[in-house]
């Protein structure tokens, strides 16, 4: 029914791209946005980056199994801060994977210039227990070549 | 183990009162408290206030049932604006009791001064499929005094 | 340098759309969106609107008048939730306009189906003494059509 | 007027530690506390570690040099989940002293089981213009002994 298309991300040269405009919302009396919502911003960007690999995580939450990835290590670096209306762009590329497990590699830009970097550990588990599982063939068959 | 007590809510006069300290993470650009997260400030003292009368929310997520509040419909006036570092107190009162439904009128305080008052219309509901369900008597009860 | 583009609203028979995707940041425990987060919607949705309409609010905030809308009022009616990965409709109309202020109403929808409506009230005012102006002749104009 | 406390932190065996409840607005879909709103716990943590120590972050924004901690890296690890209505303790120990930084070794624990464990690397700056400034002597000698 709706003709609306909501945002999605796009690959340059083999990389995927998710913009992110800042809003009121993610910015704090510093005059900057918080320090917390980068992670935010990456989660929504790294959602976005499987979906476009062919999966959705709801399927996850639905289905008997409830797979999904969760973040077990990360570490951000702050460069330099975004503000109020900045349109910013945020990365995804994987930089190591195992069985279970990817570790991502994310950069925040505003017009070229790097803001903030994160590297985000995920592993796949059933939502259920937590518990590890291995990551389909066919998702990381996909994920290999980003 | 642990000797530290968290954060409860108080009874003055026969009303509850929950205190809240603002934090970076509450303000925005504007230099004040976002808009939406003096409704965390409710939520965060009704649920204390439903704890001080014998309630326990997760009891409601683990049991089969699955009973709790969610909110149908809620009145914002803002009237002034919550700084970084502010002492809040939010109240609690039961303006109206159905029953499946409650009104809780709130009001946020700084020094005396009234910031933001709320008036919260919530639904006791089975919280798997949002039916609305009885509230229990003894909790009714217990409300209907405050 | 980007040739991304980031996430607009558009315009359906005279009315203003904005498209939000439900990321895991926005729900909660109880499987739906927090309550307070669709205020966060409904403000990115008037943000992009005041942005169509030509008018920047960092803008606002870089001038030595800082000039810029804040929430005196708003009336929330929670029909119905979203839910993980939902794609949502946000709108926007003027349903009042006075001489520094307006009443906006807002309708946040999923394929059809109303789940939330908010009806909210903004002054436009000094961000520095929060102190009511009249809005400009030129944005009151447009927004009048809406 | 208000004889109301709001949360402080304390200290036992040189160690600083703030008490954290768990509300919904911290969880997600998932069922626990959404990965970002840990780095909420710890700030709110390293924030009432710096109170008790003698320095107020407001009367850093309100003066005209404007001096105030900004996090310029973090390191989390995500060992288990808190959920509903937990209550957690974040600690604050300075692992490292410069003249104008700092690394805060922090961890959130759940009756005595380490959850979240995080190193948060802070630098003392002008707010305005982001430059690090020498953290004041009566400051840094007080964080010494923690």
């Amino acid at each position: 029914m709706t003709e609306l298309a909501v945002q999605e991300g796009t690959w340059k040269n083999g990389k995927f791209y998710f913009p992110v405009r800042v809003y009121y919302e993610d910015t704090d009396a510093g005059g900057i946005v918080y320090y917390a919502n980068y992670l935010k911003f990456a989660e929504r960007a790294r959602t976005e980056f499987v979906r476009m690999l062919g999966v959705n995580q709801r399927n996850g939450l639905e289905t008997d199994e409830q797979l999904g990835f969760v973040v077990r290590h990360c570490e951000i670096d702050y460069k330099s801060s975004a503000v109020l209306d900045d349109v910013l762009e945020v990365s995804c590329a994987i930089k190591q994977l195992g069985g279970a497990s990817a570790v991502v590699s994310q950069e925040i830009v505003r017009n070229g210039q790097l803001l903030v970097s994160l590297e985000v550990k995920v592993v796949y588990v059933s939502l259920k227990n937590k518990r590890p599982v291995r990551i389909p063939a066919e998702l990381a068959k996909k994920m290999q070549g980003c």
